[in-house]
């Protein structure tokens, strides 16, 4: 048996080591990522993540073909997926379909925290295209989100 | 763009229909089945459900090869886990190996609910064989629990 405990006060997980959310700079800010559950670890063909974005905290704005099904766990935050701009809180779930440009964003005072259930075989994240990026910036509610 | 909103007051999801939780009876009682992402749906190697035992509930004790990574979101409950009985609150992770007998039971006075991201192609749960649940009712930790 093997019980990964929660710690209310911390808001994390005992034993679960914070891991850099990508390698080197990149177009993101104050993203803490725990790994849960690794697949090898579980043997399983997913694992699964906790993300967290600190106030004014965005993850990369990027696209793969491995979908997202994510789960807010704490705060309220923004997810920009396609030409459209999302709010979540607690226990809202965000479907991201393959290829569409996504970032998650803090806004708010307060960390914004979500689960990430993800395949263990996927593909690497991938920037977007400059069309792509050039019609996210020429739509309105997408333009403060492409940094 | 998906989301599945989540409403606080019922602790159910907009547009997420209960479901059976296994066919026909069984030895389980006050088991809801919420599937929120099927893989069909996600295109993706996992699924997400919810589970939610109501007070004095208790899902069937069983078996299979695949593993299960259950996180604790509402309430208090326990989990039987081969010889080990192990008690889950929010957000408390529990990892159940390959044919690791088990068993969740809600023995508190208010729902207790969990997500269960699951491979989506796996094995059907089987009994325990007579002697596993001999094992089980010999061990008094576990024996209130064989039913």
């Amino acid at each position: 048996v093997s019980v990964v405990r929660f710690d209310k006060a911390t808001f994390r997980w005992h034993g679960v080591d914070e891991r850099a959310y990508k390698e080197g700079e990149g177009d993101f800010r104050d993203v803490v990522r725990l790994r849960l559950g690794s697949a090898s670890e579980l043997g399983s063909a997913f694992e699964l993540r906790y993300f967290e974005l600190e106030p004014g905290g965005y993850s990369s704005l990027e696209k793969h073909r491995h979908v997202h099904f994510v789960v807010a766990l704490r705060g309220r935050g923004k997810a920009v997926v396609g030409d459209r701009v999302v709010e979540l809180e607690p226990f809202d779930a965000l479907y991201v379909s393959p290829l569409a440009p996504h970032r998650f964003v803090n806004e708010a005072h307060e960390p914004f925290g979500f689960l990430c259930p993800v395949d263990a075989s996927r593909d690497r994240p991938q920037p977007l295209s400059d069309s792509e990026r050039e019609a996210l910036k020429a739509n309105p509610a997408t333009a403060p989100y492409v940094l």
